[in-house]
């Protein structure tokens, strides 16, 4: 980043309607031109409900090439308002390859590069396992006419991994677009503390990185089609934080929103001259990071 | 773990005399006793100033060695109150070579184990680079009487490598001992951020491993013998928080104070069941996090 940038996050919710959720989508890159942002964060999967809710293979229908249908229409409003747009496509690679994507699409309207989500989730109510096909690019920012991004996507946020990597590879901004709720049956408490460490994690990643961290997330109830569980509460709470994991600006739990922070270019460097993890980190003593555990 | 256990802090502030200090980390350790703690973090170094704020070959006069004089006198206390004691030494290994290192005393008076700082910091007011060899031991857990310990120290706790080794080598606990403050010269919006983020990073090795956290912090203001800096302002704030990374206590940040909670034996593998982020670690794809830089 050779100055500094505006960023920006559309928080809102999503249903079965394709075009209404785009159009929501739009709707939010065209509030964040207005208020002069760079660059423009969308939920995870934010054309789609969340489907994942369920295993059932007539899901797979919903996912498209990348370019394709959603990447051109966001393209187009990239170029006309000359903004990057950091999206989330549920991706056919091939037949039988399906991924969980993040796309940067650069102001000229280009594709800039995208992120295959590294680290899928599987729980109730989260089946992402059945559907995404691990990523197998590793953890490479992605280079654009402001700077290198750090994309990754929703349950990549909880592993400092994932992020440090990024970090060493010179991104200059995190990412991490989501979709995380709360299950109905949970208690206010179990609920307080969910998305208080859903907020701790990725603000820890951005002081352990001296980066700014930028989350969105989508809201509202969704119901399970099946009706195996009683659906997902999404919580809401987009978020943008300095490099010292100081919020910059924060979207409300339950309505959809258009968040926007200025990041100083500068402040990565002058921080980690003062607080010098970089130069301190042990790597003769990481080795075991790689196994699985550690007998 | 096998039942549930109560963990103490002790916080207080530290000066010259090593008997004034010593005598006031006895003082908590018998008042954790009373509260009934089974184990009982001292803040680091806590029978000596925070000699690291200038550089002086005069200091290592201040080193012992384990077992040494002060592991003797806590070890009795250890044995009288059948309570574990993780205690901070500035430790002389062998002529030259000197250690920042956190020992363990076991109910019955023994030696557990001990962990030789990792990862040693260097900036205006902290010279630990000049006093402290790094350790060369890693990152291993130390088996006690109720389970096994992950003790780190300080500066280790703005590093999440260190916390992911000690739970990938089967850590229950994880223990910060900390000596960590003000420069005089931040602004309050500074000292605010700095204080949060040390909050967030120790707060987000819970999260990220399931894992308790007990951290201990020094109080008050301890004067640069040189005058060459005008000190250091010890934000205290000792605080322990829960595998979700909920606080469960906390220490104010100028008052000496002993804090306890009783830590749940099944709370971990209970959250690692539905939030089983070490089942999905990408241990194919994080070999470069043994690099300085990835260029």
């Amino acid at each position: 980043m050779k100055k500094n940038i505006k960023v920006a996050v559309v928080q809102h919710g999503c249903n079965t309607d394709y075009n209404a959720n785009l159009d929501k989508s739009v709707t939010g890159i065209h509030e964040a031109g207005e208020l002069g942002a760079d660059i423009v964060l969308l939920p995870e999967l934010h054309t789609l409900p969340y489907f994942c809710v369920s295993e059932d293979v007539r899901n797979f229908d919903l996912a498209e090439s990348i370019p394709g249908p959603t990447t051109r229409v966001l393209a187009k409003h990239a170029q006309d308002l000359q903004i990057i747009i950091v999206t989330s496509i549920f991706e056919q690679r091939a037949k039988g390859i399906y991924h969980n994507t993040a796309v940067v699409i650069d102001k000229n309207g280009s594709i800039a590069g995208s992120y295959r989500k590294m680290h899928i989730p599987d729980d109730p109510g989260y089946h992402e396992k059945f559907y995404f096909t691990p990523g197998d690019q590793g953890f490479v920012p992605i280079e654009t006419s402001v700077g290198k991004l750090g994309v990754m996507v929703c349950w990549d946020q909880w592993f400092p991994e994932g992020a440090r990597l990024m970090a060493l590879a010179s991104a200059e901004l995190l990412f991490y677009p989501s979709a995380i709720g709360w299950d109905i049956n949970d208690t206010e408490e179990e609920k307080v503390r969910q998305r208080n460490a859903w907020m701790t994690i990725q603000k820890s990643h951005a002081i352990a990185n001296s980066l700014p961290v930028i989350v969105s997330n989508r809201i509202g109830h969704e119901n399970d089609p099946t009706e195996k569980t009683r659906g997902a509460n999404f919580w809401g709470s987009s978020f943008i934080a300095g490099p010292q994991g100081e919020i910059l600006a924060k979207a409300p739990i339950d309505k959809a929103d258009v968040i926007i922070a200025e990041i100083d270019a500068g402040k990565t460097d002058t921080i980690r001259r003062i607080w010098p993890y970089l130069r301190d980190r042990r790597i003769d003593a990481y080795h075991d990071i790689v196994k699985r555990h550690i007998e």
